[in-house]
This record gives C-alpha cells, structure tokens and sequence, in this order.
C-alpha cells in the first residue's frame, strides 16, 4: 500500500471513528503514514491531518530540508516554524474548535498539554485508543518484511546456542546475542534481555554482571529493527543438566505456547488467545506464576495493538501480527519463556519464527 | 546531593510552584529523582510525588523486580500492578481531586490522557513548564560527568581530524565519529551530524551517502551519553582550501560564539546571551540565515532547560549548562556552526569544550 493509500485510508478510519482530526508526531505512526523518520523532540514536529482540510507536516525550520529530503516531501505540504515562534497556535488553527482529536500514543505530554491549552473545545484521543488498527493489518511487503525480521532472530538464536554459557556473564551472552541479530541483517537491536536461575523470575530483568552457572535455566529475549520492521523470540535454554522441575515447567509453557498459537484464526477475539495459552498454565497449578498479557502486536513498533490479554474483545483479521509469549515465573529459583510471532492468516495462522522450541542445552 | 535529597526538593519545589503533586515517568526525571531508568513502555511506570503523602513509585508487575533491584528500591515504596488492571485509576487515587498535577515532558500521551480521565478534577501541566529549574542547576558531581563527557567528545574530534574526508561519504565519517565517541569512553552516541557542502545549510541534516568533495565545508555536530551524561559539539572544517566567503562566515560565527560565551554569568537572562551571539550575525547582515535559538540545556538528556532562546528571561545560575551554538546557513551553498558546552560559574563562565575552534583543513 503507498503511503498516498494509507494517508486516505488514515482520513477515512479517522471519519468512520467520529474524529475530527489527527495529529501524529515523530514515530512510527508518522513512518507509516508518510515515511519521515526524526527524532520526537522538544520542538513540535506533527503531521495534521484534519477532516476537512488537505494534510500538513509541520515542522521546525530547521529540520525543513530533511522533511523535504524524505518521501514526505513529495506527499504533501510542509510549514516550518522558527524558534521563538508558537507552533501549537500554528497546528490548533488547523483543527476544528471541537470535536474529538488523536495524537500519537506517544506524543510527548508538553505537546499534547499544549495544544489542549491551544485549542480547549477540542477533546484529545489516542490513535492507540480510537484508531488501534491502523496499522495492525499488515500487508504484503510488511509481512515479508517481518518474516524476514523473525527468520533473522530465529538465525541468531541458532548462533548463540553454541556459545558459552556457564562462567560468563549475563552481560556476555547478551553481546552475544546482540551481534548475532547485526550479523543476520538487524540495523538496531532494542533488547537482549539474558535472565539465569533466579534472574528469569523477572519477566523484565536486564541482562547484568551475573555470572550463569551449570544446570541454570536461561530466558534469551531478544530482538530489534531490521529493515524498519521488529523482531522479537524468547527461548529458555539450560547450561548443562536440567532439574526436573525445569523440565516440567518448560513443558507446561511450551504446551501453553502450543495452545495459544492454535486458538489464533480470523474473528477470534485477542483475549480468547490469552485464555487459551493461560488455561494450560492455570490447569497445571502455575495460574499465580504467570503474571502477564500473552501477547502484543509487532510492526514498525515492537509493542502495538492489538493486545493479547484478557479483556480484549477485538477480533482477529487475516494480516495481524502479534506475539505468543507465556511464561511461568518462580522467585527465587528460575522462570521459563517461550516466545513467537505470528501473523494471522485467511484461515488459520503462520509462525514466523521457527526456531526449536524444546528445551536446548548448552553449554 | 542524594536521590533522597533531590526527591526531598522536588517536592519542596512542586509545593512553592504551587503543584499539588508531581507525576514522573520514565526518563531523565526519574533517573534524576530515582536512579531507576526503565525503558518508557505503553504499560504505565510513575513515580507519583504527592504534596501531601509519601513518595510512590507504580510499575507493571513484570518490571518490579528491576525496579527492586535498581537504586529506587532502597529509596521509596514500590507497587506493581498486572496486565489488565487499571494503573491510572491506581495513580489517580493517589493524587488530590483538584490542583495543578506536573507529569514529565515527555510522558506519553496515552498516560497523561488517560490520567486526565481518571482524575478530571486536577489541571495537568508538565515539569518543563512548572518546574523548568528541577535539573537545571548541576552539583559538582554533574558538573564532573559533563566535563568528562565534553572532553571526550573534544578528543573524538582531534582523532577526525586526521580521518580522510574527500571522496568518501558523510555515513563514513560519522561512523568515524561514532567510533571515536566509544573510544573516547561514551557507551552510547546519540547523533554524528556530517553536512557537506550544501548539506551543511541544513542544520539537522542526518549523514548520508553523499560524497565529501575537495572544497567542501563540513558541519560535524556529535555527541553522546558518558556515565549518563550527554556531550554535543560543532565544529565546521573545510576539505583542503576554503573559498573566501566561508572563512568570513565562519569567521563571523565564531566571533557570535565568542560573543555568546562572554554574555554568560549569573543573573543575565538566557535571552539575552541568545541576543549577544544573534547581534553579531545580524550586524554582519546574515540575521536570516541563523533560523534557530542560540542553545539548550544539557544534563541528562541532551536538550532541557534552560533554553537559550529570545523571551527566556530565566536568570542564569552558577551551576546551570547548556549549548552555545549560532550558526549561518546558506541554501545550496554551505553551513557553519560552532558549538560548546558551557557552564555558569560564580562569577562568569567555564568552557566544557575546549576544542580548537579555527576553521581546521582536513584532507
């Protein structure tokens, strides 16, 4: 789809869902919609595309020759503003007084305070909130792009099961990790998170100066951009010989994982995938130890709708793509991950990470 | 001064600015206030600084350990929250039902909206705007981290002068410039600006495959995070022999530099060092061709308060710092810009970049 087709398409969902307008920021809405990629800073750069009127890229002066430079500068008009000037006053004349308005998710608060302030008729939304889709259906080349993305993950993975693990830090294995995505084509790696023994409890832990012992269980989680598009795999490994409840926990997750990537298909609601893969893990006794969502959608952001979590009653259409990740976590002792990608299909659903699941040892 | 100590005179500040409370989300703030530095994630983290009740920091479930486990830890209570619960009602009960509430700058909008609808009562502003000074003033420990960071980058630009510049692209050099910042010490590097020719009339240009050719002035703006620190300089250097209009230029931006700098000291306005560098641009007829504000804050992110800017009339403080930089772009022909990281001392001024500051030739 050309971004000239997501721009009206944009407007149309826009008026579908009773908006007025939208403003999107620096982000990967903006990279959708017109392909300009700045930094989000303190001096307001928005495309405004209200219902009414043509679309325009406001931005500072002094980024004007690089949003001509880029695919937006063909799309549509861009305004500079100068320091000193108010570009909020700017960007308010062009919406209407009231109505409802989105904003990026991720619009910095001094932003979209400021415009409430320029334009106090006009009721502020999210894009998250009153457009969750707008990129959620992929098309052709994004799933390609994706699939290529999550082959790449799953290549890295392969590399890093034949590094060592016992008596090197958490730290290490992440470096590992985060050379292996760069040498399988990634351009940024946003997380390399290496949790052993206890440290996997913590769905989040940053990888430390810890040091990995034999017979710990290790969370990888890891991923990052490769050609604008995200990866992100979880796999749990074990340095030398597993405890048997490591085997047992490792098996109720994959099952649990198994479930939820079954339960995918058109028209099934988000939340019934997390239902799926979360009954497993509650039949097995482990419903306290798995303390969160089950999924997130995955694009030009590594976290975008839909959600997979309870609650979530939006129904799944051919093109989506999001995560399947449950996972049990023990204090004190370790936690076990399985994490893939998936897009939902015309019938059914594709992985598009293929990397083993079994629980790998290494070394 | 302690995390303690800082937490202590947010809240003393928040209370004189006439705030009833303060809500702080990932970033520098929370750094600042906290030593906690999450990644900003659409699951809600904030600290919540209340006038009348102790601190609270809220983080999803799934982050608590990390939490636990950084310096916010031992410093205040912490609670997690779990995917499908509503954090924002959980943070709303925490503040009054009416009042001024500050949240960070660069809070998402999805947080500060959706805080807004659980607390409708309170008027939301952000900390750039109600507490501009919160980081402003650096202690001697800061001003030390800074120091570094701005030599490190003055050093980074004594090894790029001996780098070859003619037939090899912008990416190149500013890859040399990225390597440089990491040899230097900095462990990540935020930006390598590499304008050629007429790229340079470009303030923001980003480095790219155009080819640096014989003649060519190059602007070079880097810099980076060193022990948490950012450092940002400009130097503008020339392939081989200049053409006498930019050695007048940048002749001219050097001496608005110079003017700038010896504008700084305690009690002047920030306006009114952004006025002594503008003059002498403007008195050489080039007043058009600097389209931006002579500087910005620096500390933990690279631009915050104080901004050096016409209608800023903070008064400078020993202790603050912040970018000096004016610059003279020419469209289609070239740019120059000189930059330093300067700080406010007692009685005047020190110089954090100490970078020669000529037009330097580079092969």
């Amino acid at each position: 789809m050309s971004l000239r087709e997501r721009l009206a398409r944009a407007r149309e969902q826009a008026g579908a869902a009773g908006l007025a307008g939208l403003v999107v920021t620096p982000g990967s809405d903006l990279v959708y919609l017109t392909g300009y990629a700045p930094m989000p800073l303190e001096r307001l750069t928005a495309l405004v595309l209200p219902a009414e009127r043509e679309p325009l890229l406001v931005v500072p002066e002094l980024e004007r020759p690089g949003a001509l430079a880029s695919p937006a500068g063909e799309l549509l008009e861009i305004r500079g503003w100068r320091d000193g000037e108010d570009p909020y006053a700017l960007v308010a004349a062009l919406l209407p007084e009231e109505g409802a308005v989105a904003c990026s998710d991720q619009t910095w608060a001094s932003h979209v305070l400021a415009l409430q302030h320029a334009r106090p008729g006009v009721r502020f939304t999210t894009v998250g909130r009153a457009l969750p889709l707008l990129r959620a259906i992929k098309d052709a080349e994004e799933l390609d792009a994706l699939r290529r993305a999550a082959r790449a993950a799953d290549a890295a993975f392969a590399d890093v099961l034949g590094v060592r693990f016992a008596g090197r830090r958490e730290l290490d294995v992440a470096a590992d990790l985060a050379e292996a995505l760069r040498a399988h084509g990634h351009e940024t790696v946003e997380f390399t998170i290496v949790g052993s023994g206890p440290n996997g409890a913590s769905p989040h832990h940053e990888a430390g100066a810890h040091e990995i012992r034999p017979g710990d269980a290790v969370v990888l989680d890891f991923g990052g951009r490769m050609a604008g598009y995200c990866s992100d795999i979880t796999r749990t490994v074990v340095v030398g010989e597993p405890e048997p409840a490591l085997v047992r926990v490792h098996g109720i997750v994959r099952a649990a994982q198994q479930a939820g990537v079954e339960a995918v298909a058109p028209g099934v609601p988000c939340e019934a995938v997390d239902a799926a893969a979360r009954a497993v893990i509650e039949e097995a006794g482990f419903g306290e130890a798995f303390m969160h969502r089950t999924g997130h959608g995955i694009g030009l952001d590594v976290h975008e709708p839909p959600y997979i979590v309870a609650g979530n009653r939006t129904p799944l259409e051919p093109g989506m793509t999001f995560s399947v990740e449950p996972g049990i976590y023990l204090a004190g002792r370790f936690g076990v991950r399985i994490e893939d990608i998936v897009a939902v299909t015309r019938d059914g659903v594709e992985r598009l990470n293929e990397a083993p699941r079994e629980l790998a040892t290494v070394a």
